[in-house]
This record gives structure tokens, sequence and C-alpha cells, in this order.
């Protein structure tokens, strides 16, 4: 997998996060409301004839494809275009997780964006948000590592709204390590997850990667 | 879990696909184009307040909550708010898919929203759209059910670019179905799943809901 390095200072990629995060936080704002509006059809052509001008202004300049996944020199990750925790990608909830001695922590909400059954989170979003969270505490021991295999299962569905999900490594065989982890609404555990995470056979050592 | 019957029409369902598909895909525009500008701080701020106001027009009249899952007294169906096929909802790439006599087959392009280990499509982003899939398989026979667990077996990293992804029923067992499917892009398969979906007890008789 590739990353890039941008020679910047950590007092550089708080005022990007500034600039963008806000920016970012609107158009999530901006998908709740096209799911949700009941203004008539003249109005909803000239807010996509508006949204199509921002658009415009915003692709005046910008990169060839995706973000990636960047660092700075100092290994401060900027990983801003993931779709489950990027700065910059409104698809994100966004997921931050928290790591503890044990595991990471992450506490979201999840709002119409991430529906399937009605008012309840789709389960595919309960695994992509279960993926990222198993994954970050499969990562906390700072060996990298990529995802084998993932199972979810579902106890009850998961009603939109606050969320908390936590996961841990509980075992280690060879270039394997299987991380659980659960989702929780308020009255308890809604989905778990198993996931089995593998080690590179090339990795030799530390890695200084944050 | 319910669903919310509205007496429209297939023209006018029609209609509304017409007036919020373009809506949605413009938004789909902007959250690829926020990932990836790079105007300066200054041309970033206006945009946001531009999209600010746009929400508040939008805002303007709008359901309480979530989307919910509608049909109409002829049992189509509008999961309009859902968040990997809806026809509003910008996070949505969206997946359709086709049915034929063995399953469901979607083809779908994943751009720089689905981002997760760089230039490549994020895991659980993969789960999410095998969970989609795999789950209309499911329910391909119109025997409601729903899902128990799904394990996602990742084969190698997945591009992000133009992707198809196919599923079928591949056995039961009293109340279970087991559902098999792939995510491939032009070169094969690049991650696997099992879906095991659980019709409910109280179920007594065919769907007619499509």
């Amino acid at each position: 997998m590739q990353f890039t390095l941008e020679d910047i200072t950590a007092d550089e990629i708080d005022r990007r996060r500034g600039v963008y995060g806000p920016l970012t936080d609107s158009v999530r704002d901006l998908i709740d409301a096209v799911i949700r509006t009941e203004v008539d059809a003249a109005d909803i052509d000239v807010a996509r004839r508006r949204i199509d001008e921002v658009v415009a202004d915003l692709r005046s300049r910008q990169i060839d494809g995706s973000y990636g996944v960047r660092f700075n020199t100092d290994a401060v990750g900027m990983p801003w275009g993931n779709a489950v925790m990027g700065v910059r990608n409104a698809i994100a909830p966004p997921v931050r997780t928290v790591a503890d001695r044990e595991g990471v922590t992450a506490e979201f909400t999840l709002g119409a964006a991430y529906e399937g059954p009605a008012h309840h989170v789709h389960g595919g979003v309960c695994a992509m948000v279960l993926d990222q969270v198993l994954g970050e505490a499969a990562a906390a021991d700072d060996i990298p590592c990529f995802t084998g295999t993932i199972t979810v299962t579902y106890r009850r569905p998961t009603p939109l709204g606050a969320l908390s999900a936590r996961a841990e490594i509980v075992d280690r065989d060879g270039r394997k390590k299987i991380v659980r982890g659960t989702l929780s609404d308020a009255d308890g555990v809604t989905a778990e997850a198993e996931g089995v995470f593998i080690v590179p056979k090339n990795w030799s050592g530390p890695s200084n990667l944050k």
C-alpha cells in the first residue's frame, strides 16, 4: 500500500483540519437535508443548480484521483479521504476511536443517511463501522496488518442515533491477530464482530506510522 | 420493521425519482469535490456558506427523522433513504441489483469517497456493499428474512473504480437461507462473503412486497 509524505508541520495540519472540517460537516448536513426535504420540485431544481455551481468552483483546482493516505515527516497521519473517519469525506459519520491500554472505543451518531430497515442502521453500515474499529484495534500494537476475514453477527436491529463501538485484540497466532468488537446503543450490544488480521510476511520491525 | 404506505401511482413515483435523483447525483459530485479540491481557504469558506444556504432552504420543509421504507399501494418499493441504494441518499454509490433466475448482480463504480487504503476501496465499504447484495439475493425468493451473520473474506485489495457484485442463495436449512457472493474488479474476485439469513418465526405465507 502507498503512503504520501507531505513536508508540513503539526500546526499546518491543524490549520487544514480547521478549513476542511467545517466544509465537510456542511456537506454531511446537506446529505441529510436531501433525504428529508419536502420542498417542491422547482426549489429542488434551484438547490441542484446551486450545488453544481459550488462543485464547479471546488473542481477549478483539484488533485487527480482519490486523496490517498498521507503522513507528514513526523509520521502524523492524514487519512482524510477515509470513508469511515476522513476529515474531508462527508460519507464518514465520522467514527473516531480513542485508544486505551486494552483496545479502542468510538462514540458517534448515525442519522438518516445510514438507514437500512426503517429507522434503523443499515446492516452493511454496522459492518463498515465495525471493520474500521476492529482494524484500528488490530493496529494499536503498532505492528501493521491487513484484514483477512471479518464476521459480523447481528443480535438485534441497531436504531439510528447515538451509538458506540469497542474492539480489542483477543488472541495472536503466528502472523494472525484475532480481534473482537461490539456495536452498542444505550440498551447494550446490537452487533458483534470478529476479525482475523494478518501481519505482512515481509514485516520485520516496528512501524512508526501513527 | 415498519413500512410506510403512500397512495401514489407508479407514474408519480417515476416523477419523484426524476426530481430527487439528479439532486442526489449533484451531492455525490460535491462529496467527491470536497475530498479532492485544492482551492484556497477563502474559497472553501465561500463554498461552505453557499452549501449552508442550500441546506437552510431544503430544511424549510422536511420530514421528522429518517426517510423510512415506503411502498405504494401496488407494493412498489421506495427505499430511497437506503445507505447503499437509496435514490435520495448521496452516501449510496448507488448499488442497484438486477435479478436473474439464480441470484442478483450489480455493477457500480466506487470513487474517492469510498477509499480506505490509498487508492483502494475501504474494507468496510466492501462489507457494506456485499451485505446489501447478499440481502437482496436472500429476499429474491419473496420470503422475507433478516441478516443473522455475514462473513467477508478479503482475497486482495479492491481498487477504486468499476466493480461488480454477485450473490445467490446456495442452501436452506429450516428458517435459514445461506447466501454466497463475491465482489470483483476486471481481474476477478477481490472479496467473498457468506451470509446466514433468518426467516422470521411468525412468517406464514408469501410476501407481496417487491
